[in-house]
């Protein structure tokens, strides 16, 4: 049985918490309080990820799988999450990209820092204008996109939707406003309708 | 013919001209200066990349994929450069969401400051030490796996290795030493030796 190294908070460990339950696939879940460093023990970096992250997913060989990306895709190939045209896997690629790069370092990054109750250190201080500004400019992209397109690639929902998913229906716990993006928000009703969905507190 | 939106210094635009080198495929290419905000005009926004960025690469028809790691997928999409193994693809997927989420915003970001005289800014003061360190850690975890593995996903040569070979083999320009890491010298040298290798200096 897979198992999935997690913690219930993280919008990375509910992207694979939401493709396994779309997919009714079965899986063991080991919760990590990320907040005591829990996946930065020596044990944790030398047999599950030496990146010290989670999500991580272990396969029934042992094999760990980090990055949720990755985890998204594993998990998707030769299903009708993983789009089966050249250029749609491409582009569901690009999204996923343009969410670990653009959307995910400021739009959960200062949620991480609200909701887990962070101190806000000089660095976070002197870095929240730019996060805030970059972070806005990640929605405004996907509202382009959304006021033209149902779904991000291939035409049809796909990982590319979840991945960008996790973090933005979150967002205002962030201090980000929604208001300004209909398209987006009803992209974002359109994903938790879907059956089988799973809210991120489900674990 | 393709085309791709670079910008030569870009470690970014170069894994798309590497590969591309690689594989033989002639292109035509555009270049435009970042640092006068070619890439943020109305007209590239609306046209090229919602997202303000390059590299992008232009298809025969007309269609524009952004994202530096999804146009190395596209392109490497039955050559030997992606893994045929469904385990292999999704690792080699994974070491490239590591290099844009934990080496590309310290190890690339620190040397564009430097190499294009950026302004040194309160946030981006602020944030120096800070990417200081995760950059070497990033390069750690690389040289923990490359001391066990040639290569970084399927057991050759793949797109995972030019993703992380764009920004690392200039790691120096941006005051990374390399000399700690024995294990990753010798991959640079392996893929420095491709036939058909070029550096990042050529169009």
């Amino acid at each position: 049985m897979l198992t999935l190294h997690d913690n219930i908070t993280s919008g990375n460990g509910y992207k694979a918490r939401l493709l396994l339950a779309l997919l009714k696939t079965p899986y063991k879940r080991i919760e990590y309080d990320v907040d005591v460093g829990a996946t930065r023990t020596p044990e944790y970096l030398a047999r599950v990820n030496a990146n010290g992250r989670i999500p991580v997913l272990q396969l029934d060989d042992g094999t760990c799988l980090p990055e949720s990306n990755a985890i998204l895709w594993y998990l998707a190939e030769g299903t009708p999450y993983l789009p089966a045209d050249r250029l749609a896997r491409a582009q569901a690629l690009q999204w996923m990209c343009f969410e670990q790069y653009s959307h995910e370092p400021n739009v959960a990054t200062i949620r991480y820092w609200i909701t887990h109750n962070l101190e806000m250190t000089p660095e976070r201080v002197a870095a929240m204008p730019g996060k805030r500004k970059q972070g806005v400019a990640a929605l405004a992209v996907m509202e382009g996109h959304l006021a033209k397109n149902p779904w991000f690639a291939g035409g049809a929902f796909s990982i590319a939707d979840i991945a960008l998913y996790a973090y933005t229906h979150v967002a205002e716990e962030g201090g980000f406003d929604l208001k300004p993006y209909p398209a987006l928000r009803a992209w974002l009703a359109r994903i938790a309708a879907l059956p089988g969905y799973i809210p991120i507190t489900k674990g």
